[in-house]
């Protein structure tokens, strides 16, 4: 039989990175191309106790369907939490419950775009978020990224010209993959940049409570007083990413079909997690153990960072410090061929991934390629990025 | 703002079903509209105490990010049971780990529907996977079912005349909500007529291990020399709906593409579930509990049953005895409003769900209702039942 595929997926291919992966699962591989959370910063003895409790004293409310905007309380949890602490979500705001932020990406997508409608992006962004609206058969359009974010200009060029654009995808803090941290001015020019182009905003947040240094810096969605601003949140880097627990808040209207999308997904997130997530916001010392994550983020990026500059040849492989996030950003001198040094890297048994990966068109041209320091031990860190400085003294 | 929304989701609406839902949730109100396995039907136990061992032995499995396809020995596992058992999958066929059978019915159709292609289904057919079918602009064409399954004449007309048929969606046991399974004739006449026509069967079983009486008939995949069915099971009705946890099985060449979707969607479904139903399938007597399931629907189904019979004035509602599965559907005759029947049922507190909430368009007429007896104790059960009676006695 020959097999009929929609027109959405017959171009969809699996993200470069998995292809990369391959060569990471290699043992003998220092693999700096993943982005999990380091595991020690899950607080296993405690999601352990908090199980056993759920799966004792409630079993049948753990094990039985659950409503599909999420489970009641871990909802008002998550709503005073973000309204108290970051002042995100105004009345006409709704809050529900996902299967990871990732499904918040699909859909959020299905609900406002057709087929060959507009997502404007940062230019690099996060592959999982480019593959979601892929899937929809968007239209990408990349905004090249500065030091403190999208560069405006390009910004309000593209708001100008491009037709049928739905939406801005941004992740403002601690980039994935550049580390770039967009400025509170840069947040405000753009808020007003999409009010005045009636383009909504779609702001990604899963790294904010990983900052190491510096002050914080309010997200789009805080001021957001005109409803045009969806913002998205996970439990993967602050609990734990294999419960799949995320969650956005957004106006009510587009919400109410996110709901009726998210029925026809999965009925409801995993119900065990979300009273995971719940008992261990409410019943244990959450901000403690916040805390406690940025205490380890920071030891390793720092490690990561002195590393950087102990091995790598300055003006050979450059890199931006970061204040946040699990990922730092190298950039190769203009002439390199950087898709040919990640090669060559993976032949010495360092796996990083090229930074096309993260370009709206992977063919277009990148010199930048990720390293993550949360994965690997500090060992496997020294290891890795001492090879890199090698390879680069050899051949640059 | 005025919010922009995809021309997919403009028309979606929750299902009716939701709606009854609300008055269901008054607990004065016997409610026999749900689907909801048997509580007493969760191995509760023996959850509590894979789960435990998981979290304590091997926590950081259970907790970091995982594979798109599913955990590994889950995906080997199943394969073999699917296999070994019922004789399903093939040297082309790809079996993957999905958030509950209800992500197939998303990712099967994303896959393979463009807008305006046409779904072919039985006539009532199951709501969830309905309205995932219309969240990608299907159209829906109804197949009236009949005492052995979809009617063939009417099956035939539709692949000869309707446009850019996709697949031919098929609950084939104890179907939801009409009870009806699929004489082993009709599930071969439909095979031959699928390949005739170049259209995909799409083969949905989550009611197949909960046969109580009478003998198994094979499923359709177990014949799909041709590969052209996707088969898709669930853990809901035999360990827990809560987990989220369901399979499909078809061919490498759709499954590929809707492994790239479930990327896009959640990344991988929730590890410590699957890892628990792996343990629950391999260290447990997991075909010692599908019997025990069995014991337990035999006997609420046979209640039921009996109840219909001792409070139902014949030829004034209707039934067909059952097999298997979770629901009873129940007719009224030719001359009654069928919604008006249940709406005066829910003002004497009794909730069941009125036949056109499960029709390609609801705005047909339908003259059933339907009658889940899985989830209400049998006290309520014998209330809701008897006052079902007395409402036909004194209106019909």
């Amino acid at each position: 039989m020959e097999y009929v595929l929609s027109e959405k997926v017959k171009t969809l291919k699996p993200s470069a990175i998995r292809e990369i992966f391959k060569y990471a699962a290699d043992p003998s591989v220092v693999s700096l191309s993943a982005g999990n959370p380091s595991p020690e910063a899950f607080p296993v003895k405690e999601i352990a106790e908090i199980s056993n409790e759920i799966l004792t004293k409630n079993p049948v409310a753990a094990l039985q369907y659950s409503v599909t905007e999420g489970y009641a309380p871990l909802r008002e949890t998550v709503r005073n939490f973000m309204k108290n602490t970051y002042n995100i979500g105004r009345e006409n705001d709704e809050l529900i419950i996902t299967s990871g932020a990732q499904q918040v990406m699909d859909l959020f997508t299905k609900s406002t775009c057709n087929e060959g409608d507009t997502v404007i992006c940062e230019a690099p962004s996060f592959i999982g978020s480019l593959n979601s609206f892929r899937s929809y058969n968007t239209r990408l359009c990349g905004i090249p990224l500065e030091k403190d974010g999208m560069n405006i200009e390009a910004l309000e060029k593209a708001l100008k010209t491009e037709k049928n654009i739905r939406f801005i995808y941004i992740i403002p803090n601690f980039q994935n993959p550049s580390g770039v941290t967009t400025s509170l001015e840069k947040r405000k020019k753009i808020y007003k940049l999409a009010k005045k182009y009636n383009v909504m905003i779609f702001e990604d947040n899963p790294y904010g409570e990983l900052r190491i240094s510096g002050e914080n810096v309010p997200s789009i969605k805080s001021f957001d007083e005109d409803g045009i601003v969806a913002y998205v949140g996970s439990f993967s880097k602050i609990l734990s990413p294999g419960m799949r627990v995320g969650f956005v808040v957004a106006p009510k209207q587009i919400v109410s079909k996110m709901i009726v999308c998210k029925q026809g997904q999965d009925v409801h997130t995993n119900i065990w997690a979300q009273m995971v997530a719940h008992k261990f916001m409410t019943e244990y010392d959450f901000n403690g153990h916040l805390a406690n994550l940025r205490k380890i983020y920071k030891k390793k990026a720092e490690f990561c960072m002195d590393l950087l500059d102990k091995y790598l040849v300055p003006n050979k492989i450059t890199y931006d410090k970061i204040e946040g996030g699990l990922f730092i950003w190298c950039r190769l001198p203009e002439n390199v061929d950087m898709v040919d040094f990640c090669k060559q890297a993976v032949q010495r048994k360092v796996c990083v991934v090229p930074g096309n990966a993260f370009l709206t068109d992977e063919k277009e041209q990148s010199q930048c390629f990720r390293i993550n320091f949360s994965t690997p031990t500090d060992e496997q860190l020294e290891k890795g990025i001492r090879i890199l400085g090698e390879l680069a003294k050899e051949i640059l």
